[in-house]
């Protein structure tokens, strides 16, 4: 953009400014934490998905020397966790899954935890088990929640608008298919760690990687029965998190307790096992969907319902439905919606929140069929998506006010880099066992942030020192996106100093603001909104100060790279530090800091979801180019393109990375990716037997930013966070079934999902 | 006071936040600092009082393994530390005293760093030593600085008001005497501890116990060379200060160059000894002081010459005049004044700042010459200060303008608790060889912030969150005093919300507002303004958010006990958390923090030591009533007085506790502690051979607290810290005289030097 050169910060690709002590290993994660007399906790975790707890008999593992708290449901308060208030921390009725917490340990090291944990008699009297949320649904089905009648979770999620028979009846094409999408894991390089310490005054801290700071605090708070205010929470750095914590899970309860029980703090960290068994995956749907069109292309209705597997307890992945639904009524223009859900309990894990929340799933089946419903029009896929394609200044039927709008100009820009006008539909003419086909997936997604509790804020208080050096103490939370980076960026521009001159504050609850927390790709926006506000305050106060020492009025004042000056006079500078001082050191001296607190002016969706919980919407478009051996069903991506209305790239380097990032999950999710569970037992909980993307699997990507400049954003910024990933699936997706001329409904389309399809097409054609 | 029942935490005796961590050892100090790969530093000493080096070979210690940085004047840059910038942190040329730095060394562990310093081989060319500051005034004496001629320091402080000469020859009443102070310690219980970690950027993180975090930060990157920007300060709890750490010394340069040289971080902890030898002291001083009157008591005129042991360099030890001259100029009113002084450079250690800065000295000198003077009038010494007692709205002839004045009130006061007019003067006719006497001194001392650097200021930050829970983020230091409660309970009054609700931030350079250090028994004052303002601004949000809710008009409603309600309608509450919560979850939600700076209306004094430094001035009394061994010189202190202009007691049990400390120092000072110098040698470093005051030592305390509710102190408090140790010795050597009839003069008053005066009297006397 051309303002741009404007900028001293931002556009710069600033290096994350904690790259090197992270690669150089000396990052301090929760499981670094080393406090003085420092425990070790270990859960017991039940043996059957489904029984009745007849009785947990501890009297042999407190006996043994160094065992220092042995705990059970007796020992924990009666309140329950989770968004339904379904899951104790730990069980004492009954089990309903295999990572049910049924006691827990800490003693002075991890083996004699070990050992103790083996020393408790748990018995049990199993109860019939469901695992399939279909055959949960029926009648006489073994009940998992006394209270939850069938199994349905009270939880239900339908959306309405136009008329959906009147349309399909007028409709020249219909499409309907059912597709079926699996568990996958965040797979965070850091398994869940958290220490919990009381001081001697009943004041709780917790060590934890927890997204949500201070919705946590609440949380721990009411289930502990203590007032939030004794409970301070320490972030050290957080080894990925990808919102596999965005809920308060039994673990961090269950440390609690054990420490306070113990009189000494304890650190509980999971096991790579138990990190792939016992924290919460993606939410895996089936979903049966029908859209229908028009000749010319214009899209009809779209009915969809979406069955999901609950697993025991509740957690965020039964609430997925509320972004899922998003892609369903505002991906592309369609004036007649149906949605609806049925969330079932089953005996099996349950599944929270992460990256897209459901709308990678969304997304999937929408642009899936889009391919599906163009191929039965005879249209190009492409031409029936720009024809639909969303537009700036449009409210989709969920009343979404789309702003700003890129999606016209990613869809064509993928199309032109995946060269689709030669690529398309070529693949099934090529001779031998290789085809290939190209496809595109475009996304929406909240980009201005999401208000989805009562507020949606985020604080910020900035403070320059005698030497212009800045520190901004932020409510939000690093996790790995870089957005301490980005923060330190925005204040610095608007304070006109280096990014580097920045010390970002943001890991204790009892030094910074409040924030609803990192989820929804809100925070470059929102904190960003917040700190640039706040440093916005300081930024007058210096100019007020030059303009007495430069004689020149503050508005006829420019400051930027450390120094103040006047437009006209850039010569006659003043660094800053030397004004700060000048107004510091004088008589009724002042310090330079300010504080702001920014939270959008969005709404809440009322009970028929409907309301603007965003600012801005973020759109883009990935392109899959693939290669399919029809002999082997590998799949091969030999290219991926992804055009991102960013807004504004704040720091080019780290969106790309971001994208990136994002677009593996999308490549896992597409092609390897895949909890596999049996009986409510995974049979692959290890980095060997689960194949996340390595750099091998990786295919060669373009990056294209469209800067659309928001007028929301700080910058004129979008959050993107999530968006890698959202679409990647669905290119992916299109990409095979245009080599192969035959579509596939479920994910990961690993080999034998592959050859399954092409084999059962050859024998129809003989 | 009448108005104290409407506050709930003012004056009230809030037990110190951090009393149980400190009790139950869970306080962690520098010494306890326990980082990844750090090393542990040594210092080597001076072997010659005064000498060149000629040679120093560091090649043995350099190949002993598990030593990682051994460092010497050449590693250091070329800058020098101290007031009068003389000096460097490690000796390259020659070394003036034997605490001088010649090398030091960071080893993987303090026996192997030990063992280091013994493998450095220095070659020395010894020269003649000075140790006697009289000695050193004289021509031809050794040179110790090339730049000092004489060993004349070149500060020179020097007063005049008045006419003294006229004012001597008008006077019916003449006295002149020599007093000698010694050298005394600060005793801190932690000794001298930092550890210095540097990160890849080139950022520097020092742990240090300092009392100027700021001015630690500007003067170490001065010495440095680089950035102030690029050092963070972390100030764990602190073990002692008492003024010993308000300077940046060799010790905390060292500990940065050898962490930056081995790439590892490093811990330098002083020995006990090292503590004793190498930390500086109270200032030692020769005073010659001659005071006149009037027949009828009226003080005529003070003349008064200090000569200064600067030692071999110049710390605040030498900058004491600043302070000594406050009491020779404004305690009692005279309006005649001459004050001079020698600051003299020798081969000692060097002193620094310590509880009281210069003025338990001067105090010493002024009210042991009171009582002389009234003896010489035939005056009670009583009526003598009554006569010429400050008042409030007195300006002293340095320009301090007397505010509240409780003076009157503290001597009457002690006056009646001694039970003065039936105890003074008859000591020496009892029998036997036990002596009683009785007797008293004042002082005066800033009481509202010192204006000693152009900003006296101190910043906070205040941020209430959802739960009507508190956080205080304040510039100022926690050094033991129990600053950390008061503020709590100042920002607590402000907020209506209790004392325990409030956490205090105060331990990072990089998040807390700049401070100019704590200081000059400033902080209550200084600091709990600022805490005060910034509170009272959020406050003001809070009621602006509850008069909506409870329709009334905010300065109709009162904040309290954590409730807001209606002045008229107590009954009609409602809980701060409540009001914040609901201003927060609502559209355009708002976060409840402020920010403020207090910088005290004040001024610097000008070249001739005029001005109005402080805001306010504390007043107090002390007496004592004695028994004197004549057979053995042993000294009983059988009951202490203290009367004490407080402004307002915040918090009366710590204001009680720090009076009692103040006055064991006192107590010290008088009778036992003296740091015995030989040859610039110390020969008592050891809590066996230096005598502080345990609890067998300490006589019973009276306490009585005055309250004058200083109109510009917060809720009317005045600056307490110092004044404890300011006039015990005065008053504790008034009343020895007071029991003996003759006069000491000097300190401390140990048996052998009592006795040496009884037997020069009874000399007399055949």
């Amino acid at each position: 953009m051309s303002d741009k050169k404007k900028y001293t910060n931002i556009g710069r690709s600033v290096p994350k400014l904690d790259a090197v002590e992270k690669a150089t290993g000396k990052a301090v994660y929760p499981q670094d934490t080393n406090l003085p007399g420092m425990l070790y906790g270990k859960i017991l975790w039940s043996k059957h998905p489904h029984a009745e707890i007849l009785k947990v008999d501890t009297t042999e593992a407190q006996k043994l020397p160094g065992v220092k708290a042995v705990i059970t449901a007796k020992d924990m308060p009666p309140t329950k966790l989770g968004f339904a208030q379904d899951n104790p921390p730990l069980k004492g009725d009954k089990v309903r899954s295999l990572r049910d917490e049924v006691a827990a340990v800490a003693a002075v090291d991890e083996d004699t935890a070990e050992k103790a944990l083996e020393m408790i008699k748990v018995k049990y009297k199993p109860l019939p088990p469901v695992f399939d949320p279909e055959e949960a649904m029926k009648e006489g089905a073994p009940q998992i929640h006394a209270e939850a009648k069938g199994n349905r979770n009270k939880l239900h999620y339908a959306f309405e608008y136009g008329d959906v028979d009147a349309a399909r009846a007028a409709s020249d094409v219909v499409v309907k298919h059912r597709f079926k999408l699996p568990w996958v894991k965040h797979c965070c390089l850091a398994p869940y760690s958290c220490v919990a310490r009381w001081d001697e005054s009943g004041k709780l801290t917790m060590y934890s990687p927890t997204q949500i700071p201070f919705l946590y605090q609440r949380d721990l708070a009411n289930i502990l029965q203590m007032p939030s205010s004794k409970i301070r929470v320490i972030q050290p750095t957080i080894g990925g998190a990808f919102g596999s914590k965005l809920d308060l899970y039994p673990n961090e309860v269950i440390c609690a307790v054990l420490a306070k029980k113990a009189g000494q703090p304890v650190l509980l960290t999971y096991t790579r096992e138990e990190e792939f068994k016992c924290t919460p995956s993606r939410q895996p749907v089936i979903a049966d969907i029908e859209m229908g069109a028009k000749k010319d292309g214009t899209l009809t209705f779209r009915d969809v319902f979406f069955i999901l597997d609950n697993g025991a307890y509740t957690s965020w992945g039964a609430t997925i439905p509320y972004v899922l639904m998003n892609s369903v009524t505002s991906l592309y223009k369609c004036q007649n919606i149906r949605f609806d859900t049925a969330i079932i309990y089953t005996n099996n894990m349950y599944s929270g929140a992460m990256r897209g929340y459901g709308n990678p799933q969304g997304t999937f089946v929408v642009e899936r069929m889009m391919d599906i419903l163009a191929e039965k029009l005879g249209l190009d896929a492409l031409e029936l998506r720009l024809k639909n394609c969303n537009q700036p200044n449009e409210v989709t039927p969920q009343g979404f006010k789309v702003t700003t709008c890129g999606l016209r100009e990613c869809l064509e820009t993928v199309a032109q880099r995946l060269d689709w006008k030669n690529k398309r539909n070529k693949g099934q003419k090529e001779t031998g066992t290789l085809r290939r086909g190209v496809g595109l997936a475009s996304y929406i997604h909240v980009g201005g942030g999401a208000r989805v509790y009562r507020s949606d804020g985020c604080g910020a208080i900035v403070k320059v020192d005698d030497f212009g050096h800045v520190t901004l103490i932020t409510g939000s939370t690093e996790i790995g996106t870089g957005t301490e980076t980005v923060l330190a960026q925005i204040t610095a521009e608007e304070l006109g100093v280096h990014a580097e001159d920045v010390t970002v504050v943001n890991d204790d609850s009892a030094i910074k603001p409040w924030d609803v927390g990192i989820h929804a790709s809100r925070t470059t926006f929102i904190a960003g909104n917040a700190a640039r506000e706040a440093a916005a305050k300081v930024k007058a106060e210096i100019l007020k100060t030059a303009s007495e020492l430069l004689e020149e009025p503050e508005n006829k004042l420019e400051i930027n790279d450390r120094k103040v000056y006047p437009k006209k006079n850039p010569e006659k500078t003043l660094e800053i530090g030397k004004v700060i001082r000048k107004a510091h050191f004088r008589q009724h001296g002042q310090a330079f800091m300010a504080e702001a607190f920014y939270d959008p002016p969005t709404e809440m969706e009322d009970e028929d979801y409907r309301g603007n919980i965003s600012v801005t919407y973020g759109f883009g478009t990935q392109g899959a180019e693939v290669e399919v051996d029809t002999e082997t069903g590998q799949v091969r991506v030999l290219k991926m393109v992804i055009a991102n209305d960013v807004g504004r790239a704040i720091n080019p380097m780290l969106l790309e990375a971001q994208l990136e990032g994002g677009l593996s999950m999308g490549v896992g999710y597409a092609l390897l990716e895949k909890l596999v569970v049996e009986k409510g037992e995974v049979l692959n909980p290890s980095f060997l037997d689960y194949k996340m993307p390595t750099v091998k699997d990786m295919p060669p990507v373009e990056i294209v930013l469209i800067e659309t400049d928001d007028p929301g954003g700080p910058y004129g910024a979008k959050g993107i966070a999530e968006s890698g990933t959202i679409p990647t699936a669905a290119a992916i997706g299109n990409a095979v079934a245009n080599a192969l001329g035959l579509h596939l409904f479920e994910l990961p389309m690993q080999p034998e999902v592959v050859l399954k399809a092409v084999k059962a097409k050859l024998a129809k054609r003989d």
